[in-house]
């Protein structure tokens, strides 16, 4: 505790840009399932879809003077993500804040707690994905960390893995294995194209897909 | 298990449509308070009210090839309904799975489990109530059933039931009491009229609803 | 219990409507981070922004008879303020009800159980928060009371009250203070904005705030 | 509402004993794994083990008159089970309601709400599987019924039905089916015996189950 | 925040011992069905029955610092009543704390967060009802107030109310009418030895509380 | 997926079981307040105290196949840990599998899902910490993986990492640090044991600690 990393990796923008275009769902399956935050991180408003490299925050509960450590270092681009060392609800992030981290190119917050001004920052267009949606006052007492590896809703990030958070929640994708995980991404798009249109035109996804055999080899009995 | 039920009965459309445009909450109090799913299930997104006869699924947890299986089975005013085998909230259904419902004439997906994709599911307009959000990948390994009577968020449905659902949750009207369940929601609606009316004029409920009586006979004490 | 407590004092008109435009988080701070109701108190649409007397009811589960009575103690201005006996999500209250606290000047309710119709209520403009959304209809069978002090989502909650609520939540404010923690709220609010004004110009918190010589004697480490 | 069923079937005493020796875990298994009530059903204290032919309540939130009612259709070996029309944790059941159960030779309770007196109920050797342990009363106002089909936990239970509940919870047995699940549940109870005896030995369940081929089949490498 | 009252009032300790004999389930009823703590606030171990002065605490999410400065207002016969000002699970209070409360002749300690070191606590038979069993530390930051009132667990408590608690969960008293409340108990519980008798001789509640002319009178049917 | 390590280190033998004897809670102190699992992970019996080195697990819900696969990889010493793909509480292990796991020296299990058969594990001396009591039957259908990193319950957990659980709750050492947390704690419980007997004696935390110049310092006021 009591650490600020200054100097930490990051994925190659275009790769990050191209991963938030894919969103949540796809990015997730691209790198096997695995990567998701626990489905209570909902965001604050729908509609938004973005990735950046994540700031992490490691913050005692009720205590939000991380975060105004965290917003020197961040670099345009970046994403907040903020987890207590044990479970919080209060509100560690509002308007004020907002406003300075849009002003160092932000993206947005990822907050394994509470979030307050929500109607501020829907109209701001800072968007926060959090467990909770609570005015409480936090307090500025003690010490936590800024871009050391934490665990944020049930996973774990280090500083640098690239975020992605869109309506459907939160992906974390390792720095190293971005551009990786966009290829496969992208591909896996490209061949839903293409199982969309089929779909679309009416045919079943069990020919799609191909599923009719397994199904009758398992016993499937159609009555 | 590993059953599919080909043919099940439904209720008449014009029926079904009529309770539809009747709404949970008035047709859960025409059958006397009965029939709703629990509060958990919720819209993703704010303003579909449809009505349908249940297709229902039942599928192990975190699999969800019965979907595919289900979908064959769906005729124009359908509702999908799905219960896991056991509590999950992995996401069993998407864009394309709703791409191919839709060109079956589906109205709508009723999910004790998770839903991703939700932005596109808006956008395309194919309502959605389920227990989580949340994007996590579902496999095709296991046979689970359809059109076989399930429990779904808590309460029993069978294949062909009509199901009704908008903003305030969902309801479950059987089929053979589906017309009188009707009837006696547009009684309710048409008394209720009235009574909106009288209301918005001024009067108070204690009067319009009679209760004065009942509560002085109780005791209740004006200070 | 069986009570109607029919004369209540209410803060001054402009002092209310003075804390409605401070909102939730800053009413909050302003009376030292007390006040607010759990967190599960959600709006049942965006953007409301409300204050008012709160007219209270504590009512046994699953029966709304009382609120029937409530109503006849609005007046223009006022907040209805509702919390069961026992836990319970049922839905207490909907649009006919909510027909008749317009007219009375009611200015939105504050329930720590389940509402129902909540798409007419967005539609009217009458904003609810509550713990849920279940169209489970009540009864009208046992006395409850109207007007005594009472313990809503955590709070302690004495009829005549200043209830404030926004998107961030419900917050209370005992009305012999409403005064002196308006003048609180606005005082930090006009801090606020030139705070505000050089955050957005770029200035870090850390500097706005002063918070470099604390964290340096708590001994922060920049790597 | 309002209807009590006086005649229902019951299974055979010698099979619903043999189900309560096989216990919960076995019988749910034999069974297809289905019949399982929501693990949040608890036992009251640790090492009760019975089975009982149910006699289903359904009452209103916070109204345990029913209960009463159905005490008198008890019979010696029959289980007490009780679905609130609508989420509640109040304590419906105490230490005298018990006495007058024992005395009809019931057998337990299964509870999808609150009980009380728990100390008392422990020392009487009356076991109980609820949602709750909670104090708060109960009042007499509304009807529910007794015997009738009911959702309890999650399950749908008809009156009759076997239930077999231990420290692992509660799962029930169709009447019709109760001979055969049993006879399934002792062939399974064999068969596991010797299964038991070989890991006992220290053979491994791979070999003892023969998993390994399925593992390797799928691909499971052995760094 | 920040206060420490030294002088509080207290019930006479033969009442005390008195509701702590009757239990929390009678004394609830006792005084109307009010004065319960939440179901979620349960015995660290089975089997205690206590009735002490409330000593209250409310403190800050994670900071035990105000523990230490209400043992020293201890006297013989009270018991320890912490409330977080925002929820919280960590583990404030320990097998050290229990200690030193023991020598002031405290009697349990009832606390709307996290407790650990449970095995000592139950070796030394210190009673705890709590949240939640969490091993999480606290820090001693930042100020909170000792006999203050406090919202404990969804219930409004005064510093010198009498708290009783047993495997029922916590039921609070308010110290003026600790007397009355005791006589009360007792006259239920005198009520209750007979009706007791009555039904262990086989006699049904029906009978025993009359209550056949109320179900007929509401149409219950019999078939 | 579909990996199985066959090698992993192992901590010292003396310092696992001096970390055992420290228990929760101080080895949760003296590694900085760190690697508690979440507090919903609780012990199926009081009384165990454990440590041994962790052999992890992670499966698809519903899918105990892998639980077989590191049966195998168990040395004597070690504690199973199990982590699900996605949230579940199906019953992963039983009797059968703690008969196996017990002939190779298994010590525990730690469990983010259900577990069954609970009355026989308890009988057996078999410990488990898991989410939930729950019979639910799993298959055997799909690959995970056997001594990978995974998150359980809220924490990183490496395969070789020393588990410490009690009646506390669990709580892991990473295997480099272990000689070095197990000093730390051996000397905070020395340090403990002072203070024990001067609080036995009725000297104050205020004192023993030497709180009040703080307190003091914060202002705070005794009234």
């Amino acid at each position: 505790m009591g650490v600020v990393v200054q100097q930490i990796g990051r994925a190659d923008p275009a790769v990050i840009d191209g991963l938030a275009a894919c969103g949540v769902a796809t990015v997730h399956e691209a790198q096997g399932r695995t990567g998701l935050l626990a489905s209570y991180m909902r965001p604050i408003y729908r509609g938004a879809r973005i990735a950046g490299s994540a700031v992490t925050i490691i913050a005692p509960p009720g205590d939000n003077w991380m975060v105004h450590v965290a917003i020197e270092q961040l670099q345009a681009g970046d994403v907040l993500l903020l987890a207590p060392t044990s479970p919080c609800e209060d509100g560690y992030f509002g308007d004020l804040l907002a406003t300075s981290a849009i002003t160092r190119g932000c993206r947005g917050l990822i907050l394994d707690a509470g979030v307050r001004d929500v109607r501020d920052l829907t109209e701001m267009g800072f968007p926060v994905w959090s467990k909770a949606i609570f005015a409480q006052g936090t307090i500025k007492a003690s010490l936590g960390s800024v871009n050391i590896p934490v665990i944020c809703a049930g996973t774990y990030v280090e500083p640098g893995d690239v975020i992605v958070a869109d309506d459907d929640g939160v992906c974390v994708v390792k720095r190293a294995e971005a551009a990786d995980i966009l290829a496969k991404a992208q591909a896996r798009e490209a061949n839903e194209a293409d199982k969309r249109r089929r779909l679309a035109a009416g045919e079943l996804s069990l020919d799609v897909f191909s599923l009719r055999e397994g199904l009758k080899a398992l016993g499937l009995r159609y009555l």
